[in-house]
């Protein structure tokens, strides 16, 4: 289990144990920051006590701020900018999975910019960049410590990614994941799978994207299982982490389609759908319409589940038993209905989602209204 | 045959076809240059042609030094940097292969900070930065497009490879290497495979470098006959240059060993040995002490040019067949002798890199004496 560290658009990234050790030398230049994180990862994962430590032997001070939630909203990232500028902290360090170092990115925006959160959200005002943000990863699913995209939901329920910063840099250290929930390793690598299968079947998909993508995939399929039996053993974590960073970068060069765009519209009405889940949720039957449309890169991206694939869209439905497989192998099979959804609610999602019957994006994967319906209403 | 970009330690890399139009906004900030080129390869190719365009199209001025040549010398990169300053050019763009990229890096250098090429090198002054570079790469091989080093030799014939700056920005444009002649094809390929398999097999390797020096092997071992059968056909100079370019970010994340320890001494003494040559002339038989040292990791990279290959110390032999079979197969057959080599010269430069018996870099590759005579003696 190799420590390494490389630049990527800008953030550095130190992989590997000790890797906030070697973070702090990015720190010296500042004497004041804001730790944001949520009310338990940190403390448990033993990364808020390291964090401190290494603030105090570069001797800067800090405030916490402790209130970022599963599916972080725009008012929190408000409140943290609000006490980030008040204080006049000169930089944030993120501790914590996808939430925290999103609401994050998006506070660093503010404090910088002025404004509020809603703006940036919707493109009504550019970020130029926020203040420099260091981000603590704990989970093994979202890639954010490596990539530009920041995931927000409004006060009305609107889930949405976008573009906005990167961190100045990130520590992956595979010891903080030993203490995930066993459902919370499951949802975080089912993530980070999925960013890999978007993206590399994507029609624009370059050949960079696809061996990132092949890589991530082959190993989340031979550690996760692992991993569920022996949740304590860091190798397993170590692998599970590689990949998620490796399937970061990999949405960062190219992005995601179908799921993600069906899943936001999940979590965004229900706060209470892990992001993880709502994607392996409705992963399988989009999985069958992706083979279908995009076979080659579907096989090339699910050889690592089951070398018996083939790159032909009429094996669709192997594709998509392959994932239910996986899934079950896993022990992941909820359903929509397990969270409250009806047919009434997806529908009108897909209404919303596609309001003249036309879908986005697409330009990387041709989906039609028919084909959102029929996913949202066999994941249920 | 896809276009994309991205940044890797600072480096904006624009890959594809038409390339050096992308990279045109990059030079906007600039309006004096000094293009760094050789007398031929950057004309043949058409390359220099359209980056006149694109400063013209940006109303940008510069001037002209095309004294590089093949292993270029420390005396060149300071006549490239007297020019450069003495003309106060803002930029350099360096259009061409390894040697003119790695001599406009010194001359970079230079220019900004003073001082002379050899305390550079030999570290008695460390570069902090240069002017800003941006390389227009001309061969499938070198990688310094997107690494931080440079390779140049000294007037007493010591060639270095050091650790020096990284190119503001890069175009990789597969459509220039079409008018590669055919040996030229065939080495800069073997420099690219050489960087794939030292890297991944150094005792240091991370899982990052191995997947993209696999990668790069991968394509190199399937493309570089087919190139060879239709040199003007674009797709497959498309993959060598994309395994090349991976193999350069291998290689910054890594580093070689032995084999371009041992190439170094060779074509510092004699400049008209091409850099890929000389590495392909040691290279099985180097990569039978490897192979020895190092088995899985080989077996590994090998795997690509023959999956009978086995991850065991006893297939050292195999590993270097296998390795003369493929450099035969692309129509590389070159000894030490057909460059006018000696054993008394070759023994002399073995007591020159370990001059105390005692071998450097041992920590990647535990190499000894007896084994870098070997290899010199055998590749006669």
């Amino acid at each position: 289990m190799k420590e390494f560290g490389f630049n990527y658009s800008g953030v550095k990234l130190y992989f590997g144990k000790g890797s906030v050790n070697k973070l702090k030398e990015q720190l010296k230049p500042y004497s004041y920051f804001i730790i944001a994180t949520s009310k338990t990862g940190a403390r448990v994962s033993g990364a808020l006590d390291d964090v401190k430590a290494a603030l105090d032997q570069i001797n800067s001070k800090y405030i916490i701020y402790d209130g970022i939630t599963p599916n972080p909203t725009t008012d929190q990232a408000q409140e943290i900018a609000q006490m980030s500028w008040e204080n006049g902290a000169e930089a944030f360090i993120a501790i914590g999975g996808g939430s925290v170092i999103d609401a994050a990115k998006m506070a660093s925006v503010i404090h910088k910019n002025g404004g509020n959160a809603k703006d940036y959200l919707y493109f009504n005002r550019r970020a130029s960049k926020g203040k420099p943000l260091f981000a603590i990863n704990l989970t093994h699913g979202t890639g954010t410590e490596i990539d530009r995209y920041a995931v927000l939901t409004d006060e009305k329920g609107q889930k949405r990614g976008i573009s906005l910063i990167y961190p100045a840099a990130s520590a992956d250290d595979p010891s903080y994941m030993t203490t995930l929930p066993r459902n919370q390793t499951v949802y975080t690598s089912l993530d980070a799978f999925y960013h890999s299968y978007e993206s590399m079947t994507r029609l624009t998909a370059t050949p960079m994207v696809e061996m990132l993508a092949k890589e991530a995939i082959g190993k989340i399929s031979e550690w996760l299982p692992k991993c569920l039996n022996g949740p304590k053993e860091i190798e397993a974590r170590y692998w599970l982490l590689y990949s998620s960073m490796l399937a970061g970068v990999a949405i960062d060069m190219e992005g995601t389609h179908i799921i993600h765009m069906l899943e936001h519209a999940l979590s965004g009405k229900n706060p209470k759908v892990p992001h993880g889940a709502g994607l392996a949720m409705l992963g399988a039957r989009a999985i069958y319409y992706t083979h279908k449309l995009n076979p080659i890169k579907s096989a090339e991206a699910l050889k690592a589940i089951s070398p018996f694939i083939k790159p032909v869209a009429d094996d669709a439905d192997v594709a998509q038993k392959i994932v239910e497989g996986f899934q079950k192998e896993v022990g992941f099979s909820e359903r929509l209905s397990d969270y409250g959804f009806t047919d009434r609610e997806l529908l009108k999602m897909v209404d919303e989602l596609a309001p003249a019957g036309v879908v986005p994006r697409r330009e990387f994967m041709p989906m039609d209204r028919e084909m959102l319906t029929d996913i949202m209403l066999k994941s249920l």
